[in-house]
């Protein structure tokens, strides 16, 4: 069994047991020998012949999961009645309800919601469209819009394969930040159909997330998309990595008091997210950044470069240094990985600089993982739970869309998100700040109004609020 | 004061009385007297020196409103704290808000509705894409999409102030049905636009709600997209009128116990709606059915005719009648109208053969006062609600959707609709059924439920079901 049992492969087992001494234990055992972890148990009194249970076990594959269920069968004086598979019984009709924020109980409320109240209401919006954002849901509704061509780690599965990652993105919007957000998963071949449609769809909406757009479509989705709208549009593989990555470094300055401006920083993927946290590292005035792709070091001058490779090579890469990932890594203070797993070795971390600072996003498998580095770097992160200083866009993204709502914002500017990256990492106090825990924790639900307060307050001061 | 006061013209006044006798029966007179119908007031004890109520005041006008007011405002002992119309105030932020189905209180949650868990079930949608009816929001959810062309009675107000109505809109489907639906409208120019942007959509939606979409090119809108898609297309304009005026159609027969068959039916209105009714009475077998536009009657063999007025006037009048809507009222069994205010006078019901059957139904006015009617006819129906039998669709579209959803339709056919009048109609019981009673309550939740039973079963029964 190569991973150890995890609630996403978690099976619920609904068994009667014979009510005579020694049958639950003879269960446990029976899963534990299988190496099912037992996760939750009903409780119970036992009276009558039978016990009716519902068992909560974490295993660690489909296949382990039947070698778990077998085992609960062969279990002498156990019947196993039915069983299912906890994450896909979590999905089924879906992740999200659309409710109504007002009673429909009769006639009077229908003739305030609907007709012909309603009437009133349009026809003000239709004499001023500014109203739309105050009296519909564009006050308070993002789109979640992908085609599919990115998602996750899973590649280029299709918009409806894309759908359960923009329903789990639209409640954790609702969770985190009280934004309502709908997945728009779109069957389009170009990025240009992704414009045209969007635009389409704008009266609908008072925020735009992009989501899990390959590269490079998805920068120019994007950029035609700020272009063309006055509602906020935002790319959040590209700038909720880049600013939850900024506030995690700026925490690491905190604890090594190395500074942002004498920094040499190795951006280890140069797609959606390593061009978007090159450019908010530089905003942030970092020192000298340097990227680095599958064919190696980005320089002005390399051949193949598409347009927004060309931007990050003529703006970072000072000394225009070429060759591998180990070749650049020496002598450099930061190194950032939003690439593929294992890319990175001990050896490249012993050439860094004093105190160095690690941060292996890649996901699932970081590029080098934690139990190597030991005590060769001062701060290590990665993007998963299950290590210390989990760097997750989840503490950016609703908090962002919050503040830009609140604000309504025509757009989010760099120094909106400057400003989220700064709240994130003010958000772990002196007291608790050490080299493993530089982040807060995702479930920590002051950290997005802390981000939107934040957020709003950049809108203003950059103009970009539509608020009289 | 042409209108009465109604509640969609109410407003909340928050006010402050001096405790002493004889404020709150100044208070009252003085908003009776502006015209002003108290519609609620906060229950209280009086203690202290002052009193705080909310007042409600249902008005007929804006203007009345501020007389109202102004009427408050100089009462004596009372100060006007604030007030606001309810109507506007119940559509702050929107009337819809999208919630989770799942909790995300912590990593165990998250590492199911989200990553990694959630990667299980993409990978499972990518294999196959029939999971994705199972497994996401696709199960239960409805596009309401508009264009903003034909809104109401209010022609084309453009699709930010469409937005209150397709909120409204997906209000009742939850209200009444349980389907989640959320309002999509579109900045297009043209059908064809409508067409593409709606098929991109269509990995997102489990059926497609077309509403408010201008004639004629609502008609080609829904044959583009029922052909495209394997998902329920129904324009309700047309679809979800034509169920109910069956259905009410249905009932009055059971009244006067005329016969389908033997019926001569006048449509006033060639439009979505008059066009859709047409082809359901034709379905359901009625006798001659004669259309009416603003030119008169429609003959095969008229010139300027479009291609769906064409096939009306192709398959209906069979003897070629021209002239005026009172030239071929003469005889006739029914009236139906969806055209325009006031245009059937009394003499052409005079002209009807025994026992006529009305159903005036343009909103708000109808094609001829009930007051003006009186003992002429055996059964009026209108849109309205404040008259009696209200042929209102909200008591067709939720419960066809919910069917439709329940049995995985690719399609919404002939035979489901007829079927969800004939449920409408069974809805009256032979003991309710009275000439001012052949409609059930919108507000009936029953009624959905049958519709949606009736709907599945004959999606079953045609073979457009998807599931095993």
């Amino acid at each position: 069994m190569s991973n150890p049992p995890a609630t996403q492969y978690s099976i619920s087992l609904d068994v009667t047991l014979d009510n005579v001494p020694g049958v639950l234990g003879r269960l446990c055992t029976a899963i534990g020998d299988a190496g099912g972890n037992i996760f939750a148990i009903e409780g119970f009194v036992a009276k009558g012949r039978e016990l009716e249970r519902d068992i909560v076990v974490n295993c660690s594959s489909v296949d382990h999961q039947q070698e778990v269920v077998v085992a609960v069968e062969a279990t002498e004086g156990v019947v196993l009645e039915e069983w299912h598979d906890r994450t896909f019984r979590m999905h089924e009709g879906g992740k999200i309800e659309v409710l109504s924020l007002c009673a429909v109980g009769d006639q009077d409320d229908l003739s305030m919601a609907y007709t012909p109240g309603v009437a009133r209401v349009c026809n003000a919006i239709a004499a001023d469209e500014t109203l739309a954002d105050e009296y519909t849901i564009r006050k308070n509704t993002v789109a979640i819009v992908s085609d599919g061509t990115a998602v996750l780690g899973l590649g280029d599965i299709g918009p409806k394969g894309a759908m359960p990652v923009m329903e789990g993105k639209a409640l954790l919007f609702k969770e985190f930040a009280g934004v309502d957000a709908f997945p728009i998963c779109l069957d389009v071949n170009t990025p240009e159909e992704i414009i045209e449609t969007v635009i389409r769809l704008a009266p609908t909406f008072g925020g735009i997330n992009l989501e899990d757009i390959a590269a490079p479509g998805a920068f120019q989705v994007e950029e035609a998309l700020k272009e063309a709208l006055d509602i906020p549009v935002f790319h959040d593989d590209q700038h909720g990595t880049a600013v939850v990555t900024l506030a995690a470094l700026e925490n690491a300055l905190r604890l090594t008091g190395k500074k942002m401006d004498e920094l040499t920083i190795v951006i280890s993927g140069v797609g959606a997210a390593g061009v978007a946290i090159g450019k908010i590292l530089l905003g942030a005035g970092a020192g000298k950044v340097i990227g680095v792709d599958s064919r190696g070091a980005v320089y002005d001058g390399r051949d193949g470069l598409n347009a927004w490779k060309q931007w990050f090579a003529e703006n970072t890469n000072p000394d225009g240094l070429q060759g591998s990932l180990s070749d650049v890594m020496h002598g450099v203070d930061v190194f950032i990985g939003v690439s593929a797993p294992d890319i990175l070795t001990v050896d490249d971390i012993k050439n860094m600089n004093t105190d160095p600072i690690v941060f292996a996003m890649a996901n699932p498998d970081p590029e080098i993982k934690p139990e190597l580095v030991g005590d060769l770097v001062s701060v290590m992160g990665t993007g998963r739970s299950d290590y210390p200083n989990q760097i997750n866009n989840v503490l950016a993204f609703p908090g962002i869309f919050r503040g830009a709502l609140d604000a309504r914002a025509s757009d989010i500017t760099e120094n909106m998100k400057l400003a989220a990256a700064k709240a994130i990492a003010d958000s772990v106090s002196d007291d608790d700040l050490t080299a493993t825990n530089i982040m807060p924790s995702v479930f920590d639900r002051s950290v997005s109004m802390r981000v939107a307060a934040a957020v709003a307050e950049a809108a203003q001061a950059d103009g970009v609020s539509r608020l009289h």
